[in-house]
Parts: C-alpha cells; sequence; structure tokens
C-alpha cells in the first residue's frame, strides 16, 4: 500500500450484526452471540489457514479508533481501574483514540498502546490518529456504532468484512443509518468457519 | 452432488438486502436498487470471470420453487394475460412452482418451462417439486420472503449467495424473522462487482 489508508477490520454475522443485543460484561457480544462462533476463526488452527496474516493485518496500523461501548461496558468504562478488555499489554501497540463523552486523562499500557479520550468526536479522533500514525494505516477497530459514523462521513478507505457463518436476528447492525455506499472487493478468502472480504469503498 | 439437493441461489446487497423499497413492473427490484448494480456480474464479461457457471448451475435445476411477487408485480400477477417477467421462453426449462393465494391453470412456455400455482404453502410446493424433479435439484428462486419462509422450515440445504458491493439501507432484506442459522461456507469466490459465497445449512 503506498498511502496511508483508514481501514476498519470487523467481524459480522452474514445477516449483518456486530453483536447481539444485551451486551454487558458478562456478555461482550451480548446475550445471543456466541463468542466462539464470533472468534473461532481466530483461534481454530489459526496459523493453517493463514488467519494469522489476518490478525497481523487487524493489528498493523499506526494508530486505532474504537467507540466508548468496545472500550469498555456502559457501568464499568468510566471508572478509573477500568483499563479496557485486553490486560496489562493489549495487542494495539500504539496509541489508540476512545471516542468518549466523558473526559479522561490518557492511560499508558505496557507494550506501546496508549489509550487517549476524545470528546470531539470522529473526525476529530481521525485527525489526532493521522499525527501519531506517521505512514502507517489508521484502523477504525469497533463497534458498528462508530464504524458507521465514519462510514457515513466517508471517512473510510478500505473495510475489512469477516463474514461469520451464522445469523443471529437481533442486535447492532453494520451498516445502520448509514447513507448507501458503492464498494468493490478487492481480496475474498476464508475457510469454513469464516469469510474475509476486503473491499474498497468507492463512494 | 450424490444427493438433490434443496437449493436457494438469490442475490443480495452487503447489508442483506435482495431488493429495494417501492417494488413494481416499471422497478421490479424497487426505486433503490439499481438493477445494474445488481446484475452487472451477470451480464459483465460472465465467460471471462467464470460467471457462466455460476449462472448455469443457478439455472441447473429439476424444479423450481418462487414466491408470486417473484412471478409478477402485485397489480398484474393474477391477470390471464401475465406469464410472468422472463418472454415466452423462460431461462427455468423446468416446472416452476408458484407460490400464490389466487388459484390458476398451469402455464405452458417454450422450451419446457410451465409455471404450476401452488395454493398451500411452501411444505406442499416442495413435495409437489420433489415428485418432478428426478434426481435433480430443487431450487428455491426467491425472493427473500419466500426464501425466508423455507430457511424458518428448515427446507433449504445450500444457499448459494451472490454478495453486490453495494447498500442500499432500505427494502426487503434475507433473513428477517428466520431464526438464528449455523452455516458453513464450502465455496467462496468472485470478481470486483460480486461474491459468491456457497454456505451449507447446518441448523
Amino acid at each position: 500500500m503506498d498511502n496511508p489508508q483508514v481501514t476498519c477490520s470487523i467481524a459480522m454475522s452474514l445477516d449483518g450484526f456486530t453483536a447481539g443485543k444485551n451486551q454487558s460484561f458478562e456478555n461482550p457480544f451480548g446475550d445471543n452471540f456466541d463468542p466462539d462462533l464470533l472468534r473461532r476463526w481466530m483461534f481454530q488452527e489459526p496459523e493453517k489457514n493463514n488467519h494469522k496474516k489476518e490478525i497481523d493485518a487487524i493489528l498493523d496500523a499506526g494508530a486505532f479508533i474504537m467507540g466508548s461501548n468496545m472500550f469498555g461496558p456502559a457501568n464499568r468504562r468510566d471508572s478509573p481501574e477500568w483499563k479496557g478488555w485486553w490486560g496489562e499489554e493489549p495487542p494495539y501497540h500504539a496509541p489508540v483514540f476512545v471516542l468518549t463523552h466523558q473526559q479522561r486523562d490518557p492511560i499508558e499500557m505496557a507494550g506501546g498502546t496508549t489509550f487517549n479520550f476524545i470528546t470531539e468526536g470522529v473526525e476529530s479522533a481521525l485527525i489526532q490518529a493521522k499525527k501519531v500514525a506517521g505512514d502507517r494505516n489508521i484502523s477504525v477497530a469497533g463497534g458498528a456504532s462508530t464504524v458507521n459514523q465514519f462510514l457515513a462521513a466517508g471517512l473510510i478507505d478500505e473495510l475489512w468484512l469477516h463474514i461469520v457463518p451464522v445469523t443471529i436476528g437481533i442486535g447492532t447492525r453494520l451498516f445502520e443509518g448509514v447513507p448507501p455506499l458503492l464498494l468493490e472487493p478487492i481480496e475474498v478468502g476464508g475457510t469454513s468457519v469464516v469469510t474475509h472480504i476486503r473491499y474498497r469503498i468507492l463512494k
């Protein structure tokens, strides 16, 4: 890739949901979306199936942007003790900009991840992410509501979809409230537990 | 394939719609779903891109089942003059069972297609289709509402999805009202204008 891209890599069910209903600390993906089904492609023989490459690509960015709901569940994320889901050394190894309504000091984690809290919305987050990403991609990490805001604002260059072969019927939908998009699949692949499609967003 | 399968081959937008809103004689796929975008994979260099094989597979069945809305628009389909969208020689070349509420005599078309009208619902249509299909597959041709009824009843073995790289935001959704499904992608491919995924439905 020549120029740094704004990418979004996200898993969704075949019927378009990135999470089910009633997301909580106990059920981060909702009470009707089995996380084993959602994530088994990452953990089930990742080397053999070339999923390692996909996972590395997801995490290969100079900065990340995520919504507050991805950072933490509603009743915990604003507590000073909450430092995300990922333990002492999150897998990002880069600055992460968390969209929130609650001002909070940055949190430095082990391994180069810093959580920075942004209260001015998606465009401000993107400007700040670009400042630190250098010549590397910026990744919009999720969840759907944040991705949908970026899509609606026309700010994403490439959408890397991981389509999990289940339908769940109810939950948080990707593309909800996003004006019609025209895309181009530029790479397609997968295994018996996931289909990867990399889209370029044309307009 | 050893045993005849009940298959469904259907095109949908990336956000899950098989047709837009306000379907009519003038706009069979609705007024917000450009048929050129929906169908260009069938007509844009089909030989080169191996789409010919896909199209042949769609039409290779011993019997077809379709909903009344696929057979014709609401204000025309019950007229004795209406014989479907496909001209004198429809591409099916086999018996087609049309789910309807209006009793009507069969219509014999050129090339082996016969439209038979079924008023007793999806299971009755499937029984009658199996009687004439011999050792060939039975194809549920569409539209979404008919496919969803078959999916909800657990009657489809393989779902062949043609994911068109657009989002349209509103229309008729595949999987609407269908209980959660577990599937397995068994073939994936495509070009810059469509992604084909062949799913086996596990439960």
